[in-house]
């Protein structure tokens, strides 16, 4: 699928089905984070593979806008080092994942921002790192929409030359 | 191209030919920020499009990490509104724009972070909004290294169930 068709149809998917995730498709879209563009290269970046079905279900309850994380076949927790750019950095890379999984048929959403120091206890991650993030992938098991999404128009958001010129 | 492939291949381009972009690939660089994914759907974005040469020229001096500007065909000014997500919202919007023109052969790089006031007025931004990035776009002037790219092993950034067990 071409690119601005991934973007265009990719949805947040919350509903998953019991199928695992191909190990080669799980490597791809953790080489889309490690290769993602980032500020002066710097990379401050991790990411946790989370298959344990155990595991899925702790981060499911420690994670609050992602209870469903505990039925999923698979999470990447972003951990980051708090500099001035790691914030929009692992961000880039969350969706170079998202968009990765979605060319193969498979669904995502972000879930948490920071504030998930128990994962760092659960996943024995360093305490001067961060959670910024926990993301479930699975077959959606649920409608995906047929790449119709509520967004404000291209007039709300998008000009020409200055601010408030229509783009169309 | 295959987003996988785009994401491996996209690299920071700082030289551009002289072409200009066309409009219906502009069109789509704004469309796959408009319908990127984010925060509780609050788009807390705002996109303008330059292709002035003289308005470019203005961005190359204000900005002090994207002088290229001033070279490019054209660049996308990315706008927020400062909340708690917007600047992980826009930067998942820049990175769908990067890889939506990267597939269709047209580089870029991110430019600007905050403190671009003068780029307000520039652009008869508001007050109360914040340039976050100035994204220069055109096709490359330089070599695009065949998907090679200098990043961290996947031993050093990928982990499997706990943090510091290899991924591999």
């Amino acid at each position: 699928m071409e690119v601005f068709d991934v973007v265009c149809t990719a949805l947040a998917i919350r509903k998953y089905k019991d199928d695992p995730i191909p190990q080669d498709t799980i490597h791809r879209i953790v080489e889309a984070a490690r290769l993602t563009g980032n500020s002066e290269n710097a990379q401050p970046w991790h990411f946790i593979v989370v298959e344990d079905r155990d595991t899925l279900k702790k981060l499911g309850s420690l994670v609050r806008s992602g209870p469903y994380i505990s039925q999923a076949p698979l999470a990447v927790v972003v951990v980051i080092k708090e500099t001035k750019y790691a914030e929009s950095d692992a961000s880039r890379a969350i969706q170079s994942m998202i968009l990765t999984a979605w060319a193969e048929g498979v669904g995502s959403n972000w879930t948490g921002f920071y504030g998930l120091e128990r994962v760092n206890a659960l996943l024995d991650i360093p305490e001067d790192l961060q959670v910024l993030a926990v993301v479930p992938f699975g077959y959606p098991n649920q409608p995906t929409g047929k790449g119709r999404k509520r967004r404000k128009s291209l007039t709300e958001v998008a000009y020409r030359e200055k601010f408030g010129q229509p783009f169309e």
